[in-house]
């Protein structure tokens, strides 16, 4: 055993999916050998906290009881750091930090300072109508000075139909239909593109000739070294 | 909240990324509409557990302790059954429930019954040493009037280079290397092979042309079923 380790907690189930995924981006990460190299990670998969995006949208607090609970089973097994695995619900972020004893990894903070080393200036916003309504990626990156492009109208709607009417129905993404408003979002400057919602990691996979950067990967990166794990050399910084 | 449900808990991290394959089978093979539908899964991935290999082929029982002390944790967190996401580990199966208070299901067990429904006779088990030397699986299976078939010597190294300097190590598993392995295997009677390591499936993955039954497959539908989830059509028997 390592002793000098600290156990990373996952508050998950907003969506399953998403939770597997950041499980496997921290275990892809880390530098290790064997087994006992990689790192103790505790994940509540708690399918039963409320929509985020309904909450949001309705002005509700719904779902902060239910993600403080979640943080407190974590802690209460040995967690010593969460990570909140799902954008959207980073809107809850203060009301969930206040009510927990141990650090919780901010997802869109870790991407702004991931962008700011980078020396990114202006970054294109990927994400559900839910999480561009909460503002949380705004005032983040607004704290690191980098300004925050969203698509138009119409590019929002295909963003939209892209993560609902495809990547969750299982489908193959169609990313070219995308292309112009993405087009459009760098001719205003972005010099990078935020992948903000857990769904578009799976319909850019592959995608190359695009500044991608997905805030699930620089969480994990923050949190394998938090707990003393190594990082594999290809990071993202 | 569907309160009717029940937790699922998974004693993981031996290996992570079998772990992380458990937790996203269980996901795959639920029938859910929405992130509510979805089960609620509690996982602890320690990876601080000793390995299970090196541990049985020296007689010691080092790994139980923390393994009953992974049962306890996820069942204080709140699971109200187990599975135990790493098929040697199975061999102290017997030390680890009668010291856990809710119950444990036993994965060669879960899939000896679906071969045996499945009316194999003969089946070929690709494992580590220490699963063969454990013999958890001749067992069971013997239980069920299935006979087991193993690599020779020289398929078993093969298969345990695979699993520990391949899939654990994080590199591409070179599948065609046991091909010559599998075709005697068949030519013994195998009319099945089961991927008796969590490792394997990833290893295998998109291979066609064996009859492959994954173990962790087997258990997750049967914890779907036991925890009121809602298996989808396509299960495996």
């Amino acid at each position: 055993m390592i002793n000098s380790r600290k156990v990373i907690g996952i508050i998950g189930g907003m969506g399953p999916m998403a939770t597997a995924d950041m499980f496997r981006k921290i275990i892809e990460r880390t530098d290790a050998s064997c087994d006992r190299e990689h790192l103790h990670i505790l994940i509540d998969n708690n399918t039963d906290i409320p929509d985020r995006t309904a909450s949001i949208l309705a002005g509700s607090d719904e779902p902060v009881s239910y993600m403080v609970a979640s943080a407190k089973r974590l802690a209460d097994a040995g967690a010593d750091m969460l990570i909140i695995s799902c954008d959207t619900s980073h809107f809850f972020y203060n009301k969930v930090a206040a009510n927990c004893e141990i650090p919780i990894l901010h997802m869109p903070e870790e991407t702004a300072k991931v962008m700011s080393k980078m020396g990114i200036r202006c970054a294109g916003l990927l994400a559900t109508v839910g999480t561009l309504k909460s503002e949380v990626y705004d005032k983040i990156f607004a704290k690191y000075g980098i300004e925050i492009v969203k698509p138009d109208d119409e590019g929002q709607k295909k963003l939209m139909h892209m993560i609902y009417d495809e990547v969750k129905a299982g489908k193959c993404a169609d990313t070219a239909a995308l292309d112009s408003t993405l087009d459009k979002m760098e001719e205003q400057g972005c010099e990078a593109f935020i992948l903000g919602c857990t769904e578009l990691p799976i319909a850019y996979e592959g995608y190359t000739g695009r500044n991608f950067l997905d805030p699930a990967v620089c969480v994990a990166e923050t949190a394998i070294v938090a707990a003393g794990g190594k990082l594999k050399s290809e990071v993202t910084v």
